[in-house]
């Protein structure tokens, strides 16, 4: 053997994976301000004991307040009150009173709302930014949401998959719902609720021009269901928002900009998901390895929701097959083969796990400028 | 208020969520067996002090017993021998003597074989299954590999992607490839080496019919190089044999039948892909909640990998929006919206993160009996 | 060197280390029985939305189970009703029903119980087993205690060294508890409430012939108050009770049969901390170490409770400097130098966290017979 | 009820607790420094391929900095070299120069050592500062020592407990250790050697005036011998140097000034101790809650290693019965009951598992100035 071989085998090392990342899971659900609007996570849809959930409103103010929530409504049943020989209160606004109270000092908003509580159809109702909860009792559900909108509410279809009332889980608009929305009455609609997802309620939005909307309806404990301490978390509706204020929510969802988040997927209209998706995406560095056509790209995701990038450029990568996964909070690096050195590169991805239509994952593309 | 309201507010808890699952992740790399072979994990291409690696043969025996890996070759430098000063060791087989010593008592197989290591081309091919290392010292590399074909050996191309040898890091055939091939000299080719996977080794495996191979190429130790603590685990070839034994990987590699496993990615040829998924996919119960027409299916993923699943079928899902993660080695409930109640359910889906080419995903098709 | 080495490297691979063990921590609270007993986990000193908690009565019932504490008690102040504007009750029996009802199909134990909520003297005292919360409103708290008496219920002090009462801390028997007690009318006192630990409650209790009590006083959630999910846990009293009844507990307390619990700390009489810590710790295996004269004794731990040993045998040991720390649910090994080989070996310990009088560590004995 | 009743229930959740602190491990092992000097951690009992160790020099410099280890040697055997067929050295430096070679660039200290390896008497004993190994080969191993004596080096006992010597387990001078003390050929003993502690070595050096020592005599991998991602570490011997250099440990190791740590271990003389115990716990702030003479103190552990106080001052605790568990890296919270308010307060603990002689566990005493 009198070859000299000269290798450089610290290549190895110099190479981080990219899906082997270390990431701690905390029960904070962040994301990153889009341009123009603050992202506010908020969850519209809870209960307490002044309708049928298991805790005083103070429990639902610090849950909000340990997962960073922004808003929240606790939205009690108007109608069904299994609790009245204990709480025989006449007040609907009593829940949010007590919140508020507790709130005090902290930078938590807390929004009058509640839940008209009727068999399908139209179903369950939430009527958030309410002045007055108590003037909603009607027996005709209509004079409901007619009071609702005298009072300037928000109002949404909660759960129109739920199958207590739809027994095919199918989302599915009745005369009803088109005689409320024709007079105005109806502006949401869950998309989300709990840990369901309901695509047929996704496209009912995109048809009827309603907002998405992706709440708790949380009755129990916050941490027991959704298994905080595992790092799962709440679903939430992102609003983007103008200001960081009520006013501002209430604002936003009229217009409609939101974007619903659960359990690592996410679903909104092009218009403020593809923002939120470039907010998050940031790219950190981009530099060729040693004298390689390699570029090593940096990408930092910001906010809470993993990403799950496929590949749709035409380069292949060095680590990967086509499938990157941005986890939340964290950086990522990727491993583009340009074949020749470039000063920009564009990549356009996938996200899978974001959706713009039922089905319809998102794309984006990132433009790389090389350092 | 006099209407009466009966709701069913349990099933709030009573579902599942498929994507917060709870998962222990331990260090093993466990398969389940298809029909007709075993399912062997492999890693053939190591180092030790014997070449240029930082351990004792015995550490890489240890290693593979923590890993559940079933067979390895200490495949060191026949060429490059940066320790020689201190271990002037003339006998090419030393490494693999140690390791088989050490692994006595146990199960796991070690396999003879050596790194022929050039410049490209042809670059570092590796040949296991040999009966006398010593024998492939030869100036000319043409040499090496008949030597190699005369002891029955299998031969592979190592990281054809290797950005020291291929600065584009683009895995490409050169002539002295052509000629070993019409020679029979190569039969196999890493798609998976390290941390790298290369798009284009895939495709030249397909093209030139090599079998797919993926090692760890470890030169230090398994824990630190893939944070197995934190997750982590080394690539492997799963090799489809038909017995438990050298002889039947042997045979195994001659004929292609591989799959090739690093970081939650799958590639290898449809027919071994597929029984692969098809053996890891087992439905566990279908059963219709209550009286609706929403099918709760549980799944068992008995894999290792995680598979990243893409509902392909015409129903909507009641938890996900057409995204489903299988954990490996956990359960994973999905609710399936067939909107009546059937006896039987097809559910296709793509498996986003197992290749059958470059960029393509496979498919699966689960067949679900409703009990 | 012509001398022939012969070394057994061997030993240091074969010695578990004492204090390294891994051992995962879930929330359950549990304790093996000791002879003639039942060894019962109780927290009898709870709150609701009925009083000044934070949850309805449910929720305590859910955390029980969850801690598989054996029996609870909901003892609503019965004086302090900062909730009454909204929950204007007049029973105060009904959190104790609300809980029955949800214990319902479960082997929890729910005890009717109240908390006589008084300037000091006598300060707060609760009285369980009640059989009608309501008779013991009365303006002369010492009317409550007799009714409580005829109701035949199980009295104790509350927090004897709470801050608001004695700014000092220091648990102090006034001529108000001294009439109790010529009257028959106390019976227990916490030692343990919430995080805090009373030497001065111990001393009265051992001093008047009160059963110790070990109590939670939650108000918010266990979970947060315990950081439940990084290892706490909420403080019990250890009941040792004849049967698993509410009858048997009752009767267990009143012959002072108990044990307080938190936080690795233990304090009992000496006739039950004793039975107590020798059912924890059993021996599993006791050998010598191949021909010598290190007998490797293999301990388990069936406690919730880590235990801290402090070696008083003549013995010295060979992983430890006579200090062990036997964690709960655990297998510890220690090496017991006896310097000849016995058939049996006495081990005399002190156990640091269980006591038996303010300040006084237990001693506990562990015969070994060598096999 | 016409009594007002105020109460302040906020005390509950004030109150951190002392024993259930969320603390992180990492591997690093950390002390601060001392009075007049650095606190180098140092494991000076290693070994290689160069004699029977399962990895090249490297891997032990890497270990030592995934560590936070200062100053390493690697003791390969003088005349026990299993490997020889494979690594025929004659150099007995090489493994030192390895070393040397791998740690450039870095902050890590390593010094040139030998074990030279003997039945007992005297055992094998590890001589360090060599400057040339090779000439330690004699036949008599006093001709070994004699040179070491004359190159200047540190030589120190290892393992007398070691049972495949002393069955018993029990380290015991004989007539050649008392032959080399007088002839000034034995500076140290190892009272710690891997998992192991010795009493009886500890006495010796009580009684000979000789250096404590505690090493790992690593032959495999730290990570798995110590179980570090469990939380475990090595055994390490902690210098008190003067300045951060190999010069400098040598002067503190002659001058006996080091402590030795193990899993929550420490020994050492109380002129070593005492002030490495002082540095180590930070009293960062101590005021009276409220307006009660309920003294909060807030404790630093500024050191690895877990600190087991018992409190020996005339105050009792309000969580704590007497025992507190300072944990590494952390910050504890003790209640001191000092019964009026005071401007200052003495806080005398027995620090249960650090020791000054066998089975004697230290005293600390604490200043504590309120603000």
């Amino acid at each position: 053997m009198n070859r000299i071989l000269l290798f450089s085998f610290l290549f190895l090392s110099t190479l981080p994976l990219s899906a082997q990342h270390h990431h701690t899971h905390d029960r904070v659900i962040r994301f990153p301000d889009v341009p123009g609007y603050h992202v506010l996570s908020c969850d519209f849809h809870q209960h307490t004991v002044f309708s049928d959930g298991s805790v005083w409103p103070d429990i639902r103010v610090q849950e909000a307040l340990r997962d960073s929530v922004d808003a929240i409504s606790l939205t009690e049943h108007l109608e069904y009150q299994p609790h009245q020989a204990d709480i025989p209160h006449p007040d609907r606004n009593r829940a949010y009173q007590l919140a508020q109270e507790e709130a005090k000092g902290s930078n938590l908003i807390v929004v009058n709302g509640s839940e008209i509580t009727r068999d399908m159809p139209p179903g369950h109702t939430n009527a958030i930014f309410l002045t007055d909860a108590n003037k909603l009792l009607h027996d005709d559900a209509m004079e409901s949401f007619r009071e609702a909108k005298r009072q300037g509410a928000f109002v949404f279809w909660n759960h129109p998959n739920w199958t207590a009332q739809r027994p095919d889980g199918v989302a599915t608009l009745t005369d009803m719902h088109r005689k409320m929305l024709a007079e105005g009455l109806l502006q949401g609609i869950e998309v989300i609720n709990d840990v369901n997802f309901s695509d047929e309620a996704f496209q009912i939005a995109l048809d009827q021009n309603l907002t998405l909307m992706g709440t708790s309806d949380i009755h129990g404990l916050i941490d027991w269901n959704y298994l905080v301490h595992e790092g799962g978390h709440r679903p939430v509706t992102l609003v983007l928002a103008k200001e960081r204020s009520a006013e501002s929510i209430r604002e936003a969802l009229f217009a409609h900009r939101t974007v619903v988040y659960m359990n690592n997927t996410l679903a909104g209209r092009p218009e403020h998901l593809l923002p939120l998706l470039s907010a998050c995406i940031r790219v950190e560095s981009a530099e060729y390895e040693g004298n390689t056509s390699v570029l090593k790209v940096a990408l930092r995701n910001l906010g809470d929701s993993d990403l799950l990038l496929q590949n749709q450029s035409g380069y292949t990568f060095h680590h990967d097959a086509g499938i990157v996964e941005l986890h939340g909070n964290s950086q990522t690096v990727i491993l583009v083969k340009t074949r020749e050195r470039l000063k920009s590169v564009e990549l356009p991805f996938n996200v899978l796990n974001a959706f713009t239509a039922p089905g319809k994952a998102t794309s984006v593309r990132l433009t790389v400028e090389v350092h």
